[in-house]
């Protein structure tokens, strides 16, 4: 029996999120589906991050156990095979068999892109959110280092949150802007990195920095929030398109 | 009566191409749809560059005249809420009623996206060529010089070509790398700028410099190529989406 991790890039578009659903494509299943093609075997891959529909991953973890005699490294060939076109194993590595990728220290790490542009750019539209203002680039750096640091992020998650502790830890957060290709344009990059996220956490902390990046929130206004630990504080949940899960780190 | 020139952006994808044709999406023929729901007239609009199926734009440009009394710049605003969400004018200026986006002196820019990874990006799959061996920038860039300049570019058509001149001024050729978002991969971007193309120009230019870029190539090649006035010596055509028109400056 050898544990095999695969690293995980997919646009999410397609798909209704990460979870296997009755009736709706996810990348849980299309991953399973090519295991099985590959293997012969119904076995389930088991996730790191269950990304929301619409949400893309450039490096998603799942694990599976084998009996296959393949080597761990040519798994990735093998799934890349039969997934679909809009999925890809990017490596495959043997891991302890009692390695769990959501039962590890890890530091997570999300992008949210946001176009600011008068005009949309059409091949952006499920890869960024845009937004019409300009928005207050530095403002939003300084609201964001308040959420740096150990916290309850109550105010931060969707109230169908089902997590015991809502204390985690934001590792860094940085917001950056560069222009983009059409005139008077510019990305706004969001990239936070912390000990794990709860549910909606990362689009409700974009949601927020982009209130603030329109002038319409301060970075005291973001401290309250945070102090208030309640959901009906904190700003709008950015649409999923913009959010990617750019890795995940074992500790 | 008023003449108005739109730059218009699109994602290439679901189109065959700008050119209308019957039975088949067409770019053009999604802006003479939007012309028509905000006019109510049946116009026909004029674009510079006829870009192929799934091939993308930044910054292409059409001309239509209207008797309408909206000004210029809103034209852009009232259009884009006809047009699909993979077409997008983003911006509508008058010109003088003899300007034609075709027989003007211009500068076309088109940029080639290469992602050079052992695995594919999902997410890039519409907007990039996935070569899977590392390419050599440097024999790149000192074989895109020789094509610099005003030449006959022959070797460089499609053999459909029905351009009656096939000499050309390439004012410029740039080829860079930078880190793509998986370990090991890069993007290669091929930037070109010259005063017209002829029929798939840019995508023979890309497939040969990625033929040097694999060291099957060598620049005193690309020269002899060039030099033989013959489709059959340049390289392969590179596949349409890696491939999007930047822009058109009329001088």
């Amino acid at each position: 029996m050898m544990r095999i991790k695969l690293t995980v890039a997919y646009d999410g578009t397609g798909y209704s999120g990460w979870q296997i659903q009755p009736n709706s494509p996810t990348v849980e299943a299309a991953l399973d589906d090519a295991v099985y093609r590959v293997s012969g075997e119904r076995i389930h891959v088991t996730g790191a991050s269950r990304t929301d529909a619409g949400v893309h991953g450039l490096g998603n973890v799942a694990v599976f156990d084998t009996d296959m005699n393949i080597p761990a490294e040519r798994w990735a060939h093998a799934l890349n095979r039969y997934l679909p076109e809009d999925i890809s194993v990017i490596s495959s590595v043997q891991v302890a068999s009692n390695f769990h990728p959501r039962h590890c220290d890890t530091v997570k790490t999300y992008e949210y892109r946001i176009l600011s542009s008068v005009f949309p750019i059409p091949q952006l539209r499920n890869y960024s959110w845009h937004v019409k203002e300009k928005l207050d680039i530095s403002a939003m750096q300084s609201a964001a280092q308040v959420l740096v640091g150990e916290h309850d992020f109550k105010s931060f998650c969707c109230v169908r949150t089902q997590a015991e502790s809502t204390v985690r830890t934001v590792y860094s957060l940085e917001v950056s802007s560069v222009p983009a290709p059409i005139p008077g344009a510019e990305f706004v990059v969001i990239r936070i990195s912390g000990n794990g996220f709860l549910y909606n956490m990362v689009r409700i902390i974009a949601g927020t920095l982009v209130q603030v990046g329109r002038g319409k929130k301060s970075a005291d206004d973001v401290r309250k929030m945070l102090m208030a630990k309640d959901r009906c504080q904190a700003g709008q949940t950015a649409p999923p398109q913009g959010l990617t899960l750019v890795g995940i780190e074992y500790v």
